[in-house]
């Protein structure tokens, strides 16, 4: 993500992240207010430990933060009347290159929490053992580790020649983000099930994929299709060599609700209490980009993915790339909005056992 | 501090703070091995919590906490030899304005801990309660929260008129000093008090002033005054106003061990495990400016209160403004070597009742 406050910092542009963030607010009321057993869990003058994996800058950590703490609050003042309620330290989690700095300098001054900030990635431990009472994470877990090598491999069956997704390309090419996508959830859920305290809450938000549809229908496959297309516009007009757009792969994938089913059970560590795939309906969906410019949805996809592809093809093509894509974008939004499927949005609550 | 990893960052001058820790680490290592309780503090499966208050930058906080880690560890297996060893969660608390980039991302790849950073004053609470076993503070106690208001009020008897520090001043200004000290060590005791476990540890280190000895005559007290004589200087050229000198002063305060131990009497919810004021003796000493270049103290210097001279005088002064004090800190080693007093360390020790 674009670090700092500027015109294409996450900060400044994560406005459709933040919708998914709202429209899944009451979906976390109700299953802290249902499932979250407050008695058991936060005894008598221990504090509550919050957990926020792939925070980035805010202000969407900051939001979530505090509907999550007023949920807890509310449910733990009708669970236990009678007790103190407990304090609150809210560890907000990221990549170490993550721009912590503009985090800290950005914190709420009315918050009602202890603040730490974690780094390093969340496909791996970061806390002690039975150390957190709730994680969340909102549209972050659909990022993976790495690109699957074999993608990058010429002599591989599952060389993306000419492609940067999954999107439009081969079952072979499917396959090999699917697979990374399974390794990287399998280490979440490992970290996670370790460092959440049994009856303890993990709710995962993040870009999903329904069931039979091809990712090129999806808003995500479209996004990255015209993202793709200006890419080979440049490989024609000389400015890039094509070695470069075949060496280059977004590492992000959206799974379906069966694969993220199949990754709980095979885990085993937690109870399934919710789980969704919101479908894009029409102006009220959290993943709709109907409403959207193109020049608007250029600043959110930059500001989410600049720095990935500046390392790749260098900082000289960033300007020319997301210009011609603000260009093309401009017909997306028609195009999403004549579309049944918009997007889709993966809500899963899950009990630590 | 200055961030970053620059030639005048801290994380590149901050050897005489490493001379400190590292005289200190042996003594440390000592309080842990003869007074920290590892059966009562640590029961079998938690973790143990370490915090550094002022960690800065690094690399020092880094080597301190690796050092305390060891200590503690040594302790374990001796006392608690048929336990597992606990998991250690390492907390590096700065000013919410520290340049915790640079922090994380220097990060030792070989670290036995999990990391967090903890932005925001010292002078405050930053951790639940009863969150902490063992708290961690040096060389950044002795900055004040802020300038005592009664040194810039020109109708004051404590106007501080032509002078940046309490050394060779009126009583009335050590006093203003000594005050402000008094107010922040109360309420960074009170704070520790109700963060720390029973039986938990706080350790201090800081610049610590002889009883008796004028502040004039201690190593900090000379470096400022030469740094005041170049201000004289500038102001004498007219490059920057008498005005803006006499509404400058360092907020930083030497205290005695005499007036620490008033303080922790005072605030009650700690033993004194072990209280010393180390007087610097030659080469071994941490504090010894004595085998430092001119320029080698300039960097020192500039790296520690650069920011705050910038805010305000400006930028534009400062290279002229160090240039002239690596010039007069020439001499400055060969005075402290002829003294006897060339700095004093406070070491403190303290576990909580």
């Amino acid at each position: 993500m674009n670090g700092g406050n500027g015109t294409y910092s996450y900060a400044k542009n994560s406005t459709l992240q933040r919708k998914s963030a709202n429209a899944v607010r009451e979906k976390i009321d109700e299953a802290i207010a249902e499932k979250l057993d407050m008695e058991t869990l936060c005894s008598s003058g221990k504090s509550f430990h919050i957990a926020d994996f792939g925070c980035s800058t805010g202000p969407n950590t900051f939001i979530a933060m505090q509907n999550i703490l007023e949920s807890v609050e509310r449910k733990y003042k009708s669970q236990c009347p009678t007790r103190q309620i407990p304090e609150f330290q809210a560890f907000f989690n990221d990549q170490a290159s993550n721009d912590f700095n503009t985090l800290f300098t950005t914190l709420p001054l009315d918050r009602q929490y202890f603040v730490a900030g974690v780094p390093g990635s969340f496909h791996g431990r970061l806390f002690p053992d039975s150390s957190l009472h709730f994680a969340y994470s909102s549209t972050a877990l659909h990022w993976l580790s790495k690109v699957p090598e074999e993608l990058l491999d010429k002599n591989s069956p599952s060389f993306n020649k000419g492609r940067i997704y999954y999107s439009n390309t081969l079952d072979k090419v499917v396959d090999a983000y699917s697979s990374q996508f399974a390794k990287d959830m399998e280490i979440f859920l490992d970290a996670r099930a370790k460092e959440l305290v049994a009856g303890g809450m993990l709710v995962m938000t993040m870009p999903g994929q329904p069931n039979g549809i091809p990712c090129c229908q999806t808003g995500m496959g479209m996004t990255i299709d015209y993202l793709e297309s200006c890419f080979l516009d440049m490989v024609n007009e000389g400015i890039i060599s094509e070695a470069k757009v075949d060496s280059f792969n977004l590492p992000m994938y959206s799974a379906t609700l069966e694969e993220m089913k199949e990754l709980i059970q095979r885990n085993g560590s937690f109870n399934v209490e919710k789980m969704e795939l919101t479908m894009a309906n029409g102006e009220s969906n959290p993943q709709s980009y109907s409403s959207y410019s193109g020049r608007m949805l250029q600043m959110h996809l930059r500001a989410g993915i600049e720095e990935i592809i500046s390392k790749h093809f260098g900082t000289e093509i960033i300007d020319d790339l997301f210009d011609r894509y603000a260009m093309k974008a401009e017909d997306f939004s028609h195009r999403l909005q004549s579309s049944e499927r918009k997007g889709a949005l993966l809500f899963v609550v899950l009990k630590r056992k």
